[in-house]
């Protein structure tokens, strides 16, 4: 599956604190331990400030790239700050994130169709997020339209079908594992997620986060942002691809079982 | 879910030594923690010996239903021992099991109509286990038709699709969940099935288990033959069902965290 490593990112203090005063070794060391877990991709978000994150998202890629060689995510509900940290990287980039609004894509399929990146969009419009899967759906078909117009190939477009919480809308997980199937017929796409919203005001999320990503996987999920350093989660992704048929002979989930992983 | 407490089993050593003496404090102790761990039935199973299994079933329905009222599930390959423990029983028992062999069910359909009992029907023929999720359904659909020609209800029908170990076949877990959708569309009929094969010859079993069991749940799976004493299985039941929506806010899994259950 696809691991997106979402450790570097400004929301965490000592990440916020380490882009202030741009401590490269302790940002270097979290982009080494991500990669080290497993990730194929590196998030980066830096939206401390809306006035420096430009020249910080710039920093942000060049300090990461000097230590690992797996692609990043460029990771910013801003435009500019995307652009930056896009024409910094040396490639392959995934660019988080559009959505079905203009303002959030008008500027960023030419940069992803120029850079040959991959997109990852949210499937929200104006109206914000959708409820059911059906919705999910639709608004993703009018992005993949609209994307698909402009040139992109299917294995540049990710899916994200945003998960909401269990705790105050009790069928949201499901909506959401609904949707993938759904998504998933528009063509060669991926759906990946975030996932620990899903427990967002409830206790033992790390339980649930691991359970909810189990059967996401299950029902045809591609990858999601997590922390690789969070032993729940790589015990659920070894165990599920273990379950998915897609460890012969469960070599690699007995293989971190003996290195202590799981 | 559906929660059938597997641990009165004379394949268990405890189990077995405490059939043979008629160590009723033991056996009802068994009886009474599965129930307030939750289950829906409790399992019998005293096939020790051929020679006394329809006595120690009878003996073994009467001394459980002594100190608990939930059903039975009266486990043996042999019909006479199923006879003796439906004949026994306070009534609403599920008979575990018969195969789509003749040898298997026709002792036991007559029991089922007579005294309203219902059915587990494990997808296998006299070819043996099969391995695709077509497979499973066409042998379902084979027994489905005999059990309703001889009038029973879709309620009283559980199948059983049969796991077969990952570690040496490894797309054998995927294959028993899609058969469960399958298994469905023949009627308003219940898809259980036990978990542990699933992990035999692995290490982390429990984890295995559990993870399997969510992703199950996830693509519709109704109930498991579980033990209910251990807190793995548990964790999993309560949070997939918080994540499949049937647990409004949550409140039950809070509830299970609140006592120490998860």
């Amino acid at each position: 599956m696809i691991i997106i490593g979402e450790r570097i990112n400004a929301s965490r203090p000592p990440i916020k604190k380490a882009i202030e005063n741009k401590d490269k070794a302790f940002l270097q060391n979290e982009a080494k331990a991500q990669r080290d877990a497993g990730s194929t991709f590196l998030d980066l978000n830096c939206a401390i400030s809306t006035e420096n994150e430009v020249q910080d998202m710039e920093w942000l890629v060049e300090t990461i790239e000097e230590v690992v060689s797996i692609p990043l995510c460029i990771d910013s509900p801003n435009p500019s700050a995307i652009a930056s940290g896009v024409k910094k990287s040396r490639g392959n980039a995934l660019i988080n994130s559009i959505t079905a609004e203009e303002s959030r894509y008008k500027h960023i399929i030419p940069l992803a169709t120029k850079y040959k990146c991959s997109v990852i969009a949210l499937t929200m419009d104006s109206n914000g997020m959708p409820k059911t899967s059906l919705d999910r759906y639709e608004i993703a078909k009018g992005i993949y339209t609209l994307l698909k117009r402009e040139g992109l190939q299917d294995e540049q477009i990710y899916f994200d079908p945003l998960v909401r919480p269990i705790s105050s809308e009790p069928e949201q997980a499901m909506e959401l594992i609904s949707s993938i199937a759904k998504i998933k017929t528009l063509g060669n796409v991926k759906v990946i997620t975030g996932i620990s919203n899903v427990s967002y005001g409830l206790p033992k999320r790390s339980l649930i986060n691991s359970t909810f990503l189990s059967m996401a996987l299950c029902a045809g999920l591609d990858g999601a942002l997590i922390d690789p350093l969070d032993k729940k989660s790589i015990q659920a992704i070894k165990t599920s691809e273990a379950l998915l048929g897609r460890d012969k002979y469960c070599m690699n989930f007995i293989g971190a079982h003996r290195k202590g992983l799981i």
